[in-house]
């Protein structure tokens, strides 16, 4: 049975389910970015996911992308699947902005996670659910 | 008339073309590290790409990342759309290894590139070529 990785429930907010993926905000407001993770078991990279399932996930991935630039008016989006570290396979979606703390470098070890102060987070996720409840977004 | 950004011409080897990608092999030997460039002008996210080409892109980003799997017996493959310097649409398909300069980091910003060998190059070159044109990649 699929379970979310110990790492990503300590870095990051669940905020629903989509038909493929779990979809978790982290917990750190230098960037909006979201997280899509397929429940597959043991999947590490995206070609290991059968073909329908990769076409959702391009789906799903595309969709939310579209969502986050439109709301965040966002410069330019960082889409990427690493898992060097996790390897629950997992797909960051993250808005970059030419004024953010690690801009034009990709986000990853530049800063450390600065979480969300316990309120704006609280809205923050209501307000990202009401986004992609349109996307067929369902909390859990 | 689409043109690929002058910033990748600088910094990779031009392997061929699939049916919407041309694949690029980064002249950098730290890591194998081939890019994939959607010949669509003007396009700077996924999502912006009509229905079909997102679907050909990840059809191609698959096959790739399957054969750069296997062939470098990789330890993990790191794929992502970023863009912050090169807005031109690329998706980045890096080898990893536990054992290579930046493991467990994201590549990008940790070492310098270091260029191969002339003769390393080319034979890489050809071995790309040779491992890719299973998948229809016709060199230009």
């Amino acid at each position: 049975m699929f379970e979310l990785h110990a790492q990503l429930v300590k870095d990051c907010i669940v905020l629903g389910e989509l038909p493929l993926s779990t979809v978790l905000l982290c917990n750190d407001s230098h960037y909006p970015w979201l997280i899509l993770v397929p429940r597959r078991k043991g999947v590490k990279e995206i070609f290991e996911l059968d073909e329908q399932d990769q076409l959702q996930l391009l789906k799903e991935s595309s969709a939310v992308s579209a969502k986050l630039y439109e709301y965040f008016s966002a410069h330019k989006l960082n889409v990427a699947a690493l898992g060097n570290q996790v390897e629950q396979l997992h797909v960051h979606h993250v808005v970059r902005y030419q004024d953010d703390i690690a801009w034009p470098k990709p986000i990853w070890g530049v800063a450390p996670a600065n979480p969300y102060d316990d309120e704006v987070l609280q809205n923050e996720v209501v307000a990202l659910q009401n986004l992609l409840a349109t996307l067929g977004l369902k909390p859990i």
